[in-house]
């Protein structure tokens, strides 16, 4: 399949639906609503929203009914870069290649545009019941919720911080990696697709899928840290080592990441059986996490 | 009524219902877990989730079949104080006279407590679909994270902060209290009911007491920040005036400020005319809430 193709066309529906969805700048308080949508509308892949989109395709629904709930997942990414990149946190500069939305509006006003992203994503997955139904919504909002938090990706950004200047177990690491960042995309590969009516069969199908893509997407990003393309990354080189952050690469070097990395696609891939011609995008994906960095 | 005797008994089914739903420390991450129950079962007066509860019952609903709502409410409200105390926001040392979060545990377990919170307020919502209708519950969640976001209590911290060492206007100071704690007030005063099957009539009603009691409160905490008691309000009397702060007191004067005050609550309590005993309890705490500090 034509996944570039794909890939432009899903961002391009992703991207009209935020600035449809995102607090208007005329409206008060204005300079929040710039703020938040200086980090939404930055370039980027979008890879959690083109996942939801293609998860539910990959059950044979259609895109367009859970875009809410894509568009959900991309705050709560986006809130989360917020976040990491505050001075009491990764205290970073640049994020994808601009000033960091703190850089930019000052701290207070990062730490509430993080905020008011985390509360925006609620509610526009609670306004996905025009398409979707109720009983299914509710557990795609515990999900969504659940991967989040403490037992999510929060969980994760706390391990991390603790890890920094530490001797990581390899327990940790896959701690780490499996809620900081693994959480959001392991619920962003099901949740479309539970919302479009998915079995119980298919929704175990596309955890392991989401598993392994997430563990991938991981270990490629810490090792674009070390052999990126400063311009392509959009920060500077380095910048995990520097902060001695937990790492593939540190704790197996490169080859064996890149090893580690390919077999979880294919793993990822093959979770991926039992679904039709619907599911290419998904595969296609799983591919492309590797392939564009490694 | 027996007010006092209500709220003990509220409060106590409430710090239970918490304790229970708040993440465990004996599992990881311990710190963020200590850190998130340091400040939700610090003492506090509980006034939304007792809100929530009260206004179940007002429509002749089972307290008990709202609980998880009624914590939710509660970890927005934490979330909320813990992200203001920070340094970059009010930088208070002080919370209900005990060290603020991140004088504890440092501010980027403070600002990670105050995420994993906000995410756990939407999970125990969507938890709450055992008990009540999920149409019902989908439009709380809707109005429970507007509330909170950039149309509710972030848009009214935002204002807030662009409002000091400013002259402002009394537009100004009416958007501050109505959005950055009128908000919350006034859907904790409302989702319960609507959650146990009010009709549209109570729901309305509930929405001018709420509206009332939450215009209420602000004018009497404002009052309390410069006549109350330092060791009874748990921070240093005067710290609005010293951050030249947009308050009641400032812009009309104290008497005016506490006629005003005893006027909304009036106000609120006739918007209850149509409501029988059932809504003793949210009358009573109407009267409470100004009362108490008066």
């Amino acid at each position: 399949m034509d996944l570039a193709g794909y890939l432009t066309d899903r961002r391009a529906m992703i991207e009209a639906a935020l600035d449809r969805l995102l607090p208007a700048t005329d409206r008060r308080p204005e300079r929040l609503h710039e703020a938040v949508r200086y980090s939404m509308l930055a370039p980027g892949k979008r890879l959690r929203p083109v996942l939801v989109l293609a998860s539910a395709e990959a059950v044979g629904g259609d895109p367009e009914h859970v875009m809410p709930t894509a568009c959900a997942l991309e705050c709560i990414h986006v809130f989360s870069l917020i976040h990491d990149d505050l001075p009491c946190m990764d205290d970073d500069d640049y994020r994808r290649g601009r000033l960091t939305n703190h850089k930019v509006y000052g701290e207070a006003m990062a730490m509430l545009s993080g905020d008011a992203l985390l509360t925006l994503a609620f509610e526009l997955m609670a306004q996905n019941r025009a398409t979707v139904s109720p009983d299914r919504l509710l557990q795609a909002i515990e999900l969504v919720s659940n991967a989040s938090g403490t037992r999510g990706m929060v969980g994760g950004q706390v391990v991390d911080i603790e890890s920094e200047d530490q001797d990581v177990s390899e327990e940790t690491l896959d701690y780490i990696h499996a809620h900081k960042t693994g959480a959001l995309l392991r619920v962003s590969s099901l949740v479309g697709a539970l919302l479009c009516g998915a079995d119980e069969g298919q929704i175990e199908s596309l955890k392991r899928y989401g598993k392994s893509i997430g563990l991938a997407f991981q270990i490629a990003d810490d090792i674009l840290d070390i052999v990126g393309d400063e311009s392509k990354i959009g920060k500077p080189v380095g910048s995990d080592q520097k902060q001695n952050k937990a790492t593939y690469p540190r704790l197996y070097g490169l080859d064996e990441s890149r090893k580690r990395a390919r077999n979880e696609v294919a793993t990822a891939v093959a979770a991926l059986d039992a679904f039709g011609s619907h599911a290419e995008p998904l595969r296609a994906i799983a591919r492309y996490i590797v392939e564009r960095e490694l």
